[in-house]
C-alpha cells in the first residue's frame, strides 16, 4: 500500500465522545471510523487486520473438521419460541425489526437455533455424525450502553462453531479438540502466552463449567486465578472450594490476576437440539438426543484486545501475524525515492506486505505515523544513509534500531 | 472435500413454498437454507460459490485502485435525514429497529451515507482525490414480495463501490475505468459473452443515462434491445429515438432480447457529497463539490442467476472459475478406493480443488449428485476401468465422456 494513494490519514485526536483506548487508537491511526457507540466501521488498514485474525481462524477451525456455513442475521420469530429465547424478558437484547406484512423478524444475536434448523434436513441417522459446523458473521446486540469500543459492540464480527455428538463421550472428544484449537489460535495471534483457559459458569442448561478464553492485561474486565505451571486458571465468579478440588487445583499455586475474555466455548447437552427437533437414530433404530457444544470467538473483540493491550504512549504495536502490513518503509529525500520504489516493489513481490511511505511529509511525521499505526518493522530510506549504503532498520515492539545492508535487511524481513 | 464428511447431502425435492429455479435447484443441492422468503443461509458448497466469485470482484476492483473497507448494518437516523432517505415514505424498503433508549436506527439498505460520512475527516484538499472505496456486505431490503430466490432478496450479499472525483472529466474518467472492470468480472465469471452494458434511466438527479450490465437470459425479467457488433444494448425502459440519437445507435441493428441485471453503475453528480457535507479545497483556494458515482454488483444475486441460466433438467452447470470446486471423484468398488484416494490427494496437492465422492452410495447415486451439483469434470474411478489402467472422464457442461490414462487425465485437469 502507497500510503499517497491510501485514503485514510492518522489523527492527534479521537472523537470526544469516544472513551474506550483501544477506539481511540483505532480511529486515530485511521483503522476504523465511529458510526455511533458500539458500531465501527472498518476503514482498509482495520479490515486487513480483521481479515488477518479471520485467515487464522479459519485455518484451524478447517484443521478441526470445522465446516463453514453462513447464517442469516433476519431471523424468523417461530425459531427463538422453540427455544424460548424470543420474549425480550427472557433474552433482553434482540434487536428487532418489523415485514412490510407486520410480522415481526429477529436480528441475529446468535445463531444457535438457525444452525440447529438448517441441519435437520441433513442429519437423521447416527452414521451423519459428528459434525461441526461454523460461520464468521456478524452479530448485533442491544446493549444498554456501549463504551468499551470493539470489546462490546452492538455489531460485531464473531466466529461462532457449533458441535453435533451422539454421545457424551464423542462431545467430550470434539470439546477438548476445539479447545486445543483455540489455544493454537491464541498463539498464532500473538497472544498465546498470556492466555489461559479459565473455568467458568456453565450456564444453566449444564452442571459442567465452561470454559473461557482469559487474556492477562491490566485493564481486563475480569479476575481470574492463575496456575502458571498447569497453565489453566478459574474464573472469580465459579471460585470456591469445590470448584479447585473437582478441577485438581490447589489454592496455593494460585495468583489472581486481571484479564479479558477472548473467546468462549460452552456444553450446550441437547437443549436446543432436542427444542428444535434435532435427533438422530441409532444403530438400534432407537431415536436420540444430539449433544451440542458452541465455541466463539469474538473477532473484532479480539482486535480491540489487541490493539489495547500491547498499545505504549506512541500508539499501536500490532503481533507480525496480524498487523495490516509487516514493513513500513519510510522515504527521506529524493534520491532515496528511486530506492525506494524499487525496495517496496521487491518486498511486495516477495509476498512481504508493505506500507509505502512516500508521501511529500517530514520525517517527523512519516515516524510518527509508522509508530501510531503499529506496523512492526519500519525502515528508513534517506539520502544520507544512501550515501553510506545502508538502511535503518527499526522494531516497533523494541524500539531498537540497526543499520542493515540491502542484503542483510532482506534477509531479516524473510 | 470428501462426501462422506460434508454435512450436506442432496434432495429430489425443494420445499413447496421454494417457486424460484435459482433457489430450488441450490436448495436440492445442498448450497443453501432458506430461513425465510428472500433470506437463505449459505452451506459450505454455496460459500464457496459466493466466495469464488467475491474474490474475482476484490480482484477487479483493486485493479483499478478500489479501496477496500467495510461500513456497518446499523445506521443512524442524522445520516440519513441529511439526505432525505430516511422517511418511509421516501425509501419505502427499510428495515428499521430500536435501540434501548428507543432511539430509531436504520438497517442498511445500501450506504451512499456511511461512506460519505466515513471519508469527511480525510478529504479536504484537492490533493486527496479522486478516490474509489469499495465493500463487500450484507444488505437489507423490506421487499414487499420476495419470490425470486437468489435474485431479489431481502437479505443478500453485495459488492458497492463508491468513487470520489474533483471534476466531471476526472469522474467520467473513473466510471469508464469501472465499466471496463465490471466487463472484465463478468468474462471472469463466464458470462461475458452474455452480459452487455445496456443504458438505463440515470434516476433524478442527473440527465445522464445510468448503465446496466443485462445478461442474456430467456427468463429475464427485462427487455432489452442489443447492438451484437457494438456490444452495447438499451433497457426497454429508455429506448426512443431520442435515446438512440445521444447513443449513436441505430434502430435497424437492435435485437429485443430477455436480459436480467448483474450489475449497474450511476453517475451520482453531487447529490450526497453536497448533502453531507463532503468538499474539497481547490488549487485556489475555492470549495468545490466532490462529484461521486456508484457502482454495484449484486454478489448472491449474480450466483441466482448463473445458477438458473446454466442449469438444465439433470441440476446446476457451473463455469469452472465458480464452482464450488473443478472436478469430482465418483468412486465405485473397493480396489478403486485406494486409487481414488490417492488421485484426491494427488489433486488437491496440485491445488486442484475436488469434491471426492467416497460415500458407500449406488454409482447411479453418485453420477445423479455430481449432475445436480453441477460440478465441471467428473472422473470415475471404477473397478473394472482400472483393470484397463483407465478413468473416465466427463464434462458437465457438454455430457462428453473420454477414457484417459492417468497421465492424460492429469494433463486435461492442469
Amino acid at each position: 500500500m502507497r500510503l499517497s494513494q491510501n485514503f485514510t490519514k492518522t489523527s492527534k485526536t479521537a472523537p470526544a465522545d469516544e472513551i474506550a483506548r483501544n477506539a481511540q487508537l483505532l480511529i486515530r491511526a485511521g483503522y476504523i471510523h465511529k458510526m455511533m457507540a458500539g458500531v465501527y466501521a472498518y476503514l482498509p488498514l482495520g479490515l486487513r487486520v480483521i481479515e488477518n485474525i479471520r485467515q487464522i481462524v479459519r485455518e484451524e477451525m478447517n484443521a478441526v473438521g470445522g465446516q463453514e456455513v453462513q447464517m442469516t442475521a433476519l431471523q424468523p420469530r417461530e425459531l427463538w419460541e422453540k427455544t424460548d429465547r424470543w420474549d425480550d424478558n427472557k433474552v433482553d437484547n434482540w434487536f428487532k425489526t418489523t415485514l412490510k406484512n407486520g410480522t415481526e423478524l429477529g436480528v441475529g444475536l446468535s445463531h444457535e437455533e438457525p444452525i440447529v434448523d438448517s441441519l435437520i434436513p441433513f442429519v437423521n441417522s447416527y452414521k451423519d455424525l459428528p459434525v461441526s459446523v461454523y460461520q464468521i458473521q456478524t452479530k448485533f446486540r442491544n446493549e444498554l450502553r456501549a463504551k468499551s469500543g470493539l470489546l462490546r459492540g452492538r455489531e460485531f464480527m464473531m466466529k461462532d462453531l457449533y458441535s453435533f455428538a451422539r454421545t457424551q463421550e464423542e462431545h467430550t472428544k470434539l470439546y477438548e479438540e476445539l479447545a486445543a484449537a483455540y489455544l493454537r489460535v491464541y498463539d498464532r495471534l500473538g497472544i498465546g502466552a498470556d492466555t489461559y483457559r479459565t473455568a467458568a459458569d456453565g450456564g444453566y442448561f449444564t452442571d459442567k463449567f465452561s470454559d473461557e478464553f482469559q487474556t492477562l492485561t491490566e485493564v481486563g474486565e475480569d479476575t481470574i486465578y492463575v496456575d502458571e505451571q498447569k497453565r489453566f486458571a478459574v474464573n472469580k465468579e465459579v471460585m470456591n472450594d469445590e470448584t479447585l478440588q473437582k478441577l485438581g487445583l490447589s489454592r496455593d499455586a494460585l495468583v489472581e490476576k486481571r484479564a479479558v475474555e477472548v473467546g468462549n466455548i460452552f456444553p450446550l447437552e441437547s437443549k436446543y437440539s432436542d427444542a428444535l427437533g434435532l435427533y438422530y437414530v441409532d444403530e438400534n433404530g432407537e431415536r436420540q438426543s444430539v449433544i451440542m457444544g458452541c465455541y466463539g470467538i469474538g473477532i473484532s473483540r479480539v482486535m480491540g484486545v489487541i490493539a489495547e493491550k500491547f498499545a505504549d504512549d506512541k500508539g499501536l504495536v500490532w503481533p507480525e501475524n496480524i498487523a495490516p502490513a509487516k514493513v513500513y518503509i519510510v522515504q527521506i529525500g529524493e534520491a532515496a525515492r528511486v530506492v525506494a520504489d524499487e525496495l517496496y516493489a521487491e518486498l511486495m513481490a516477495k509476498g512481504i506486505e508493505t506500507i509505502y511511505d512516500d508521501r511529500d511529509e517530514r520525517p517527523g511525521a512519516k515516524f510518527a505515523d509508522a509508530e501510531l499505526m503499529g506496523i512492526p518493522y519500519r525502515v528508513t530510506v534517506s539520502d544520507r544513509l544512501l550515501a553510506q549504503q545502508q538502511f535503518e532498520f527499526t522494531s516497533r515492539k523494541t524500539g531498537e534500531t540497526e543499520l542493515l545492508t540491502h542484503d542483510a535487511l532482506l534477509a531479516k524481513l524473510n
